[in-house]
C-alpha cells in the first residue's frame, strides 16, 4: 500500500523538502539581493486548524500578520513589508471582508509594516497565506544554530496561554474575550520589539519562536546547535500550573525561546522581560525531549523550512 | 440582507483593498530595501479552480512556480527566489508529494530560480501558495501605466490555448497530454526570458501577463494607462478560430500583453517572437472592452493587487 503524508509525519516531510532544496531549517529564509540582506517568511492559516469558531474576521486578519511577523521576530530582525493571499468563500459577507482587512491593517501598522499587495481567490474553506519581508535591525540576526554549552535558556511572556484559551472556549463557547488566555489565543502578539532588542544586544546565541509548543522549539534549537537542554519545569512561566501541559505541547503562543551567554544575563534582564528556564548542556547529557508538539499531518505539528545561506 | 463577496465581485474587492492599503494594481509589488529594488508577488492555486482532474502532482508543482514567475515576467524583471506554502490532505500519497516537489524543482531550475523555503500544512483541499522575489534585469521594469496613443499592442505566443485544452479534457478525459492545447493548460510556460528582453529593449511602454483572458488584461492596461485600444480580432494568434472566445475570456494562458513605440516595432521583432494585434487610441475612442474574464467570486475572474511605489 502506498505511504501517505500522515504516515510519514511532518518532521520527515520537512526534512525531505529541506534536503531536496538544500534549505536549513530556520524561521525565515535569509538571502542577499544587490548587497541587501533580506529575510522572508511565508505562513498559511486556515479555518479548520487555526480559526476557532469564536474568532472574528478582524482577529483572523490580525493573526495572519502576527504569525508571519513572529517568524521575523524569531531571528531578531525588523519586518518591513507584508503580502497576503486571501482565499475566501463567495458567500463570505462583505462587512466581514472589510473587518478582516482592518485586522491586517491594525497588526501591520502596530509594527510599522507596510502592506504591499496580494492575491484574492474564492475558496470553500477560509485560507489565508501571508508573506513578510524584513531586514536585520542593526545588521545582526540570530539563528537557531549558535547555542553553546553553559548558555542559559530563556523565554518571553507566559506559555501555554493559547492552549488554555482554546480549552476555555471549548468549555464555554460564549466566554468573555477579555480573558487573558482567550485573548492570547485569538489575538497573538508577536515579539517583534523584544526580538530586535535581543539580537541587537549581541548576547543571544540562538533563537526561535514557540509556535508549536516548547518541546518542538527546544528540539529545533537542539538539532540546529548540536546541544541538549536541562529545563527546570517549575520555572516555565505559566498563568497557572494546569497550563504546563499546553506550554510543552500546544501551539499558538508565539513567544520567543532563546539562549544567552551566562555572564550577560544581568545586562540583558535590564533590556527585556523574560524568564530563565534552564541551561544548555552537551548533546546527550540533557533531558529527553521528544518533539511532541503539534503535527498537522498526524494531528500534531506544523512547521517551516527555510534556507539560510 | 448582508452583501456577500459574490455580490460585490472581484473587481470591486480588489479596488477596495488596493485603496485601503494605497496599492496600485500591478503584477508585482516593487519596493526598495537598503538601496536594492525588489519585486515580489504571491499567488494561490487550489484544486477546485486550478487543478483539472488530469493534472499530475508534478504539473501542480510546475504550475505553482510558473504562475508566480509569470507575474515577474509581466514586469520584465528577473526572478531570483521562490517560497511555497503547501496545504495538502493528510491522505495525499508520499510519492505524489515527491512528484509535486519535483515539479517545483523543475520549473524553478529551468528559470534559474532558487527555492529558499516555505510552510507545510494539512488541508482538506490541495492549496498551494507561491511567493517569488525578483529584481529588475538591466535596472529596468515595465509597468501597466506607460502606454501612449499610437503605440502598437502585441502578445507573445498563442492565446486561448489553455481554455481549449480544458474543453478537450472535458470532451475526452483520457486525451493524450502531448496535445499542445492540453500541454498549455497543464504545464504553462512563463515568458520570463521574453519579458526580460522586452523590458531591456527600452521600446516597451506597458506590459502585463494574460492570466485571466485578453479582455481582463486589456482592461487592466487601459485603466492604468488612461487610454483605450483598437484590437483587430483577426490578428489575435490562436491555434484555430474556435479558440477565439477562450482567447478573450478564459484564464490560464500566461502569455505577455504589451505596448510598443510604433517606430521601434521592427527592431523589437528581431529580438522576440510576438504578434501585433492592435493599437493604442485615446480614452473613449477605442473598442468597447468590458472586463469579462474569469471572476472567482462570481464564477469569473481572479486578480492581484500590488503596490508599486
Amino acid at each position: 500500500m502506498s505511504e501517505l503524508l500522515r504516515d510519514a509525519g511532518e518532521r520527515r516531510l520537512i526534512e525531505l523538502v529541506s534536503s531536496y532544496f538544500d534549505c536549513e531549517e530556520e524561521d525565515c529564509a535569509v538571502v542577499e539581493i544587490q548587497g541587501a540582506q533580506i529575510l522572508i517568511s511565508s505562513d498559511m492559516l486556515h479555518q479548520k486548524t487555526d480559526f476557532p469558531a469564536q474568532m472574528t474576521p478582524y482577529q483572523m486578519g490580525w493573526s495572519l500578520v502576527a504569525v508571519n511577523l513572529s517568524d521575523i521576530a524569531a531571528m531578531g530582525a525588523k519586518p518591513l513589508y507584508f503580502l497576503s493571499a486571501l482565499g475566501l468563500p463567495s458567500d463570505f459577507e462583505l462587512e466581514s471582508f472589510k473587518e478582516l482587512i482592518s485586522g491586517i491593517e491594525s497588526c501591520t501598522s502596530r509594527f510599522g509594516v507596510e502592506v504591499i499587495g496580494g492575491d484574492l481567490d474564492s475558496h470553500d474553506e477560509i485560507t489565508l497565506t501571508g508573506t513578510v519581508i524584513g531586514t536585520p535591525g542593526d545588521g545582526k540576526i540570530v539563528r537557531r544554530s549558535g547555542a553553546s554549552i553553559g548558555d542559559l535558556v530563556c523565554v518571553t511572556g507566559y506559555l501555554g496561554s493559547a492552549g488554555g484559551g482554546l480549552r476555555l472556549l471549548k468549555e464555554d463557547e460564549n466566554l468573555d474575550q477579555t480573558n487573558p488566555l482567550v485573548k492570547a489565543l485569538l489575538e497573538p502578539f508577536p515579539r517583534v520589539e523584544e526580538g530586535l532588542i535581543l539580537s541587537n544586544s549581541g548576547y543571544v546565541t540562538s533563537m526561535t519562536d514557540i509556535s508549536d509548543g516548547l518541546l518542538v522549539s527546544l528540539s529545533d534549537l537542539s538539532r540546529a546547535s548540536g546541544i541538549s537542554f536541562k529545563i527546570d519545569e517549575e520555572k516555565i512561566p505559566v498563568y497557572s500550573d494546569d497550563l504546563l501541559e499546553f506550554a510543552w505541547s500546544a501551539g499558538g503562543d508565539y513567544e520567543l525561546l532563546f539562549t544567552v551567554r551566562r555572564e550577560k544575563i544581568d545586562e540583558l534582564e535590564e533590556l527585556v522581560d523574560f524568564t530563565v528556564i534552564g541551561s544548555v548542556v552537551a548533546k546527550g547529557a540533557g533531558d529527553r525531549l521528544s518533539p511532541l508538539g503539534y503535527d498537522h499531518f498526524r494531528g500534531m505539528r506544523n512547521s517551516d523550512f527555510y534556507a539560510s545561506k
